[in-house]
């Protein structure tokens, strides 16, 4: 299948770009390399170096003789740009994950907030009209996050919910309670896509991802210039990979608040096979598909702790701080999220073991030069205007 | 009390800021114009001439003797202007009205639904940050649409829905399934409200309008200048007001396919009253309120039924036609939408009598000549890309 990737840049779109290329499928890959610029920006880098776009795509044809497609464009900026790229690739499916992925970022002031919305917003509209435009039929598939939901008291659903109300039923978009700017600017792409399903009939995989961990997948590993960009900061970073920094630097764990602050987990190996199995299997004409992708359910407490109990097998001693937390949220609440349609279309999870932490240890051990664990602390607060 | 008014140049915003001007407040407008920009975009203009809003404050004050204060800048696109105004103004309430208000504006391409979404919702954020940075205890009177929640098979709640799964329960924000771009700006609008309330303790009421009708208020009829700028187009007009043009211009009324599509309705003397409920009696810091502000439901077969009735015993025969709808909606739905808190408030409804439909057959006949039947016929279609 021709598969056209929006933010193939990122540290989910490069490592899906490979995987789907290794697999035979026809890979292209957009990136308007914000996320560079956010970085140095916020003074924040990736644990390993990671080679321009233009230096892995070239890599990946030197290492596996395959063919990555490149264009460097902003398409929530260049609606133009966008057009032409899809009359030039005309793909049959689109993974999008071309959007600023970081709720902190969101909340630094107004203008973070509303670069968001922008770009996340108007890249998704314009994607919506340049495919009607163009291939109608191609299916898009979306990165959107288990954060939309946020931490209601029923049970979370995939995506839609079937309510009764004074003795009458019907199936309506499960009610969102986001945390954070970032995670509402993806709310509203949710909504515009279910509305572009209904009157234009596209095709949507809306994929509610939970918090990714983990550095390698067997395409990274096949040589360094493939890496993918791990973040373990308090903006980009994800909290498993942040606790496995701070292990490594001998720092103690720094747990936001109680730390009964529940979310799915997946490992990035997982991400790139749920993204494959939604490609293969795609939405309806007219079909806004939800799946929640994610594998396990972990609160903040429980993964530092598996943190801790792998680290001291390898003869680290962790110490786990509580620090006052810098969002807004619930940290301790009924969470109960169901993610079986993926699993169905066949995903077999790679689950947290203590034998991966002990591989995520080990290689955040062999870079851990670059570390700086500063950058593990939170610097960006929800309530501070 | 200190009132600001952003979009104080449009239909509901002037009369809203005479009415609130007239009751001792103290009140400012806001505006960019853009609605004027609009109109002259897409060819069509109000029934009645209007006069500069420059010229109608001045006109306001030399007929009552009270200043209303007058800004002209853009909310979105400038942020700085924002923010400099709200210091020196210092409202204790923003009757937020400053958005792009067409379904089928939105509709048009690309171009016109990005510039929808960008305008309403930006503008929106720019005005929680600015609150934020120097009122952060006023309240927003957010003009939000019944349209929101689009046609469910439940009974439509104010806003929020006590929803029991799974032997659980919880009270959500109720679930949307809006009908266009427009529509859906104003469910980001909504949820990035909900947010600012929750983690600022914003305080926000969200007025879920209905369709409005009518052209004069007690404050309009003062003085021709003061008029408001009443749409009859397919664009900007709604329902009820095309109807009654097209009855005093002979030609048929135009029903969107079947006709059984049913929405709330209020008259525009009950909006500024609802509007006036919500400033008197504020939210509370943190609380997203939510208001369905309508006083009654009515299919658009049953508006033309009575419009026929109305013409008919003023002597005009009019004909009904059943044209092909140019939207995606349902046609016939269950609909039964909740409107009791602004009564419990206060508010007292104009209902839609046959003297209400005969004083606005009497209105359009008068400026006949300014008529041109041409823009009621609908020129945006939901589908066409």
């Amino acid at each position: 299948m021709r598969v056209l990737i929006l933010g193939g840049d990122g540290y989910l779109g490069w490592p899906t770009a490979m995987y789907l290329s290794r697999r035979g499928h026809d890979v292209g890959v957009v990136d308007n390399l914000s996320k560079r610029f956010w970085e140095a920006e916020t003074g924040v880098e990736p644990l390993v170096p990671i080679r321009p776009l233009q230096a892995r795509v070239k890599r990946w044809a030197d290492v596996t003789g395959k063919t990555i497609g490149l264009w460097i464009g902003d398409i929530a900026e260049n609606h133009r740009f966008l057009y032409e790229l899809l009359e030039e690739f005309h793909p049959d499916a689109v993974v999008h994950y071309a959007e600023q992925p970081s709720a902190p970022y969101s909340m630094v002031d107004r203008a973070r907030c509303v670069a968001t919305q922008k770009n996340n917003v108007i890249g998704t509209l314009n994607l919506m009209f340049a495919l009607q435009h163009s291939c109608p039929n191609a299916h898009v598939v979306k990165l959107g996050t288990m954060g939309e939901y946020g931490t209601p008291g029923i049970d979370i659903e995939e995506g839609w919910l079937e309510v009764e109300h004074n003795g009458r039923k019907d199936r309506v978009l499960y009610p969102k309670k986001p945390g954070s700017f970032y995670h509402l600017s993806k709310v509203h792409d949710s909504h515009n896509l279910e509305f572009g399903c209904r009157i234009w009939g596209m095709r949507v995989t809306d994929l509610n991802q939970g918090v990714v961990y983990g550095i390698d997948t067997d395409e990274t590993v096949l040589h360094p210039d493939l890496a993918t960009s791990f973040h373990y900061d308090s903006i980009f970073g994800t909290v498993l990979n942040r606790f496995i920094v701070q292990a490594v630097s001998g720092v103690p764990l720094t747990v936001y608040g109680k730390g009964g602050q529940t979310r799915g987990f997946l490992n990035v190996r997982d991400t790139l096979r749920c993204v494959e199995l939604a490609v293969l299997n795609p939405a309806a004409s007219g079909e806004f598909r939800v799946f929640n992708q994610f594998t396990e359910q972990f609160s903040v407490m429980d993964l530092a702790e598996r943190v801790r109990r792998a680290a001291r097998s390898r003869g680290l001693r962790i110490s786990i701080d509580h620090i006052a937390n810098p969002r807004v949220e619930l940290e301790e609440h009924y969470y109960n999220a169901k993610h079986t349609a993926l699993v169905k279309l066949g995903l077999e999870p790679h689950l947290l073991t203590e034998e991966v932490i002990g591989h995520m240890l080990d290689m955040a051990e062999r870079v851990k030069d670059r570390i700086n664990p500063e950058l593990n602390q939170p610097s960006i607060r929800w309530k501070a205007r």
